[in-house]
């Protein structure tokens, strides 16, 4: 396989190919793809990095394909990413991805990359991050990253974004959403979609939700989550949606929670790939593996204390890590 | 200083002198603090483990003197620890303990302990995770263990006990008190304390938190959090908050989720201290201790990959891990 330039990257076609060498497992693949992307760090950062989520049957896919679109028409190249660990695909087929966003899919300013497959969220996270840096170096304006809320897949994508977007459903009762532990704390905004279906019920979850998010302590102190009712299948409330987008832009870009944002995700993203490359590194050691797993049971049983356990398997790894 | 066998732990002193050993740096303490552990560990696990949290002047110390008292009425014995990673106290006083809980601290039956000092949340934690199997090996029936609410400190304690009570002021609006991202997330059980200065106002924030916790999924499928009102001042309605700890207890031994609770707990510190050995390791390495700061600059700033900066200090460890 020939090498690819940060200039490839401006077909689709360069894109992909350069993705696929960010997803693959083979030590020279991933040996390119680092070289690349060191080569393309200087041409990242510009893009609007926008979270999604939602349970299945909110509307992610009619969203995005609109939205996507319509920000297509304001004259933006537009990416769509997407994080679900759940994802068994092991090939390149994306043709899921074109069904369930025809327009976007169409489009030559529009690029739509499925999860990566086959790997852990951890795997999928390091993944996507590259992904969005080449897509950012190879000119698109704005990432759409969408994950379907598995596992703490929300608060992973999360932690990639300038913004993170949770659409809801309006006619079912909260309970029955099933909102997961921990979505409404890192929600920047909520979307109610599908209001067309019941204008009163959707009225009554964004004041529910307002409620509930009036309770958390917002994370960013210059912006306070909002509540917006939408129809993105009759493309209702999409530009008043991306005008709150934009409004939170300026916010954080003026009290500097934007470039911390980053900042800190970065540095977050660093602290944990080094934490699991030394976690892996730990595990594989024969003398651990060896050991790991009755020292669980007794841990699990309340026969060893935790604290004992951890030093035992510490000092059969530190005497011989590189074993 | 002699050794400490499980029987010693019988008297106060005794304890107390053991979990010296626990909070002391030296090398030869954690090792005689590691060896008894090890040999009281067949003694732990029966206690009740309580978590306690609330925002400054809620109560809490009046809640847990009046609420402690009726449980040493009852015929338990009672220990109170403490995890506070603000704490600055260096030497072993626990004046300011004794003040503020003169009833439990008059009574033999009774053991209180401040937060461990001079520590990171993570290093109160394993602390006060030891301190919790002392007292256990030492036969408290009940251990509390309060928390200020500073950072990731309520998370950490909801990590080490059965049930995480939250305790609510009734007057203040919820944007006032500051409720923290994630405190609901881990309430097994809420109470709105001081509900005698304003019982409407009090009526009006349990119903409030209801709402709130309604909207959140059970960490738990079998307990959905409870919401009551007290006066923990005027000792009143804290017979009914043990009637639905009892509750909580039955209804989570049934499930099962009591034992997976605990076992899941220990299991989490077990990685959680080698994750942190292993980072410790990394991070005193005197290579990685060279590159790391410009790497940090430049990964913060956008210059570099995480992914490539994390694979160059990496690099640099596992060449001489053991330097």
């Amino acid at each position: 396989m020939q090498d690819i330039t940060p200039d490839d990257l401006t077909t689709r076609a360069g894109l992909a190919r350069a993705i696929t060498w960010v997803e693959s497992k083979r030590a020279d693949h991933q040996d390119k793809a680092q070289h690349l992307l060191a080569q393309c760090m200087p041409k990242t950062g510009h893009a609007r990095r926008i979270g999604i989520t939602g349970v299945p049957g909110v509307g992610k896919s009619t969203f995005i394909d609109n939205f996507g679109s319509m920000l297509l028409e304001q004259g933006f190249k537009v990416a769509v990413l997407a994080v679900d660990p759940t994802s068994k695909r092991s090939g390149g087929s994306i043709l899921g991805d074109k069904t369930r966003m025809e327009h976007l899919s169409m489009n030559p300013n529009a690029f739509i990359r499925p999860s990566p497959a086959g790997e852990t969220l951890g795997g999928v996270a390091k993944k996507t991050r590259e992904t969005l840096l080449l897509c950012e170096a190879a000119g698109y304006d704005v990432i759409l990253v969408e994950t379907v809320g598995v596992g703490q897949s929300e608060t992973v994508v999360a932690d990639m974004v300038d913004l993170f977007l949770v659409l809801m459903l309006p006619n079912a009762g909260d309970e029955l959403q099933g909102i997961k532990k921990g979505v409404l704390e890192v929600a920047d905004m909520i979307a109610v979609n599908k209001s067309d279906l019941d204008e009163k019920a959707a009225k009554n979850a964004a004041r529910h939700y307002r409620n509930a998010l009036h309770i958390l302590t917002p994370v960013d102190p210059s912006w306070d989550p909002t509540v917006s009712t939408i129809s993105a299948g009759k493309n209702r409330g999409l530009l008043e949606l991306w005008s709150v987008m934009e409004a939170h832009k300026k916010a954080t870009i003026e009290s500097g929670s934007h470039s911390k944002r980053r900042s800190e995700q970065q540095l977050r993203w660093m602290e944990s790939l080094i934490g699991e490359s030394l976690m892996q590194a730990f595990q594989q050691h024969p003398n651990v593996q060896t050991a790991l797993p009755p020292l669980r049971n007794d841990v699990a049983s309340g026969d060893i204390a935790a604290s004992l356990a951890a030093k035992k398997l510490l000092s059969l790894f530190m005497a011989h890590p590189t074993h």
